[in-house]
């Protein structure tokens, strides 16, 4: 029997991604702020991620979440980072728990750590023969109050596998398009996630077993600045695409 | 000329230990909730730490910032350390940068990486043959919503440095209490910060010039897991006291 996993925020580009390689490979439970279009499977539910009673029944029988849902602008006011993707989150983690379900997978960005981007460093650092990187050990870095919220969430995912024994991973997306990587901008396809690594990595948090992780999502482009070491030791994770192919 | 310092949360027991040696030192203005009692010297001022108007205009004409107030019990429910300590400091710090002030001091805490003291770690953790040391560039593990909190006020700090050029020192309290360490509790007296130590860490986070530092608060104890080895270089921290002599 396939596990049921609820997807929170599906009506975005994340979970376009997801959807559009894994539609058939799971159960899914779909909510959304929004009522969905198109033919996803599975049954849709459209909830606020803050309203608390919403989320817990669209927990029920669930075995893992896929949390995407919050505020997603890099330049969003704290006001909304605090109420969506602070508190949103917090909701999301304290119901899985209620709930019992085994694993929470957290949306993290690239925007929690956009800080190290120093002047000094750029653009060198998104250059292929750069050495510099991240692997998720170092303290967040967010050049924004969206990053912030993001590397909130990612705490509050590590109070909730400590203390309340949730496998949680955060998966520090990087940039995701359709089809071909950002065109004429480096740092773009620096960290360039394509869809069908996307879904692949999202699947593996999924199947794979772990305590408590941070990886990058990015594909295996030969510009990078993010280590995808811990993403393909801890999870089993296989990138196929690579932002140089498309030069 | 002394600097002018705004000391919020002044009422409570960190703010008393910082009073109690260093009252003529500085031009203090102290904000709480509750009107303070006592002799403290410098205007003061009640207001909730929430109240985006009330403390921007406590923070004009201030040189320096040490931000105290928030709700201080570790079992916090998420909704009081969600609005009192995470949205709170948000506002402290915007506000200073809105104020041109020059530093931040945060009161964080070791709660904030509570969750390193794992069942098979302890108690050996707190005795003082046991080598294990955090020194602040650790990634966060809060044992409670409050920690979670307070690391949360540790990355907005970040932010705050990296974008808007603001000195900011978050300083992870240990275990003050007033006179001796306490008794017949291991942690305590591994955590233990004296009343003099305190002050005199506080003085050096205003004295000091830094860019965004994590330090422990702690005295030089012999039973200790935090290192102040950050503390003596960034801040030139000289603790005076240590838990062992009171055995």
């Amino acid at each position: 029997m396939p596990k049921s996993v609820l997807l929170t925020g599906a009506g975005g580009r994340v979970g376009e991604a997801i959807l559009g390689e894994l539609a058939e490979t799971y159960d899914w439970r779909l909510l959304d702020r929004e009522p969905l279009t198109g033919d996803y499977l599975g049954k849709s539910v459209v909830a606020d991620i803050t309203d608390e009673a919403a989320v817990g029944q669209a927990m029920e029988g669930i075995d893992a979440v896929i949390h995407l849902a919050g505020d997603p602008r890099p330049e969003a006011p704290w006001d909304s980072v605090l109420r969506n993707n602070i508190d949103g989150t917090q909701t999301v983690f304290e119901t899985a728990v209620d709930a019992g379900v085994d694993s929470v997978v957290f949306a993290s960005s690239n925007h929690a750590v956009g800080a190290y981007e120093t002047e000094a460093r750029t653009p060198e650092l998104f250059r292929a023969h750069d050495g510099f990187r991240l692997d998720g050990t170092e303290l967040p870095r967010p050049g924004n109050l969206y990053g912030v919220s993001k590397a909130a969430g990612e705490t509050l995912g590590r109070y909730y596998h400590d203390e309340h024994d949730l496998s949680v991973c955060c998966v520090r997306i990087g940039n995701l398009t359709k089809g071909h990587p950002p065109i004429d901008y480096e740092r773009g396809q620096a960290m360039w996630l394509s869809y069908r690594d996307c879904a692949h990595l999202f699947e593996r948090t999924i199947e794979a077993d772990y305590g408590y992780e941070i990886v990058y999502g990015i594909s295996d482009n030969d510009r990078k600045y993010y280590s995808i070491d811990r993403a393909r030791e801890a999870l089993g994770y296989e990138p196929q695409d690579n932002s140089a192919a498309h030069d």
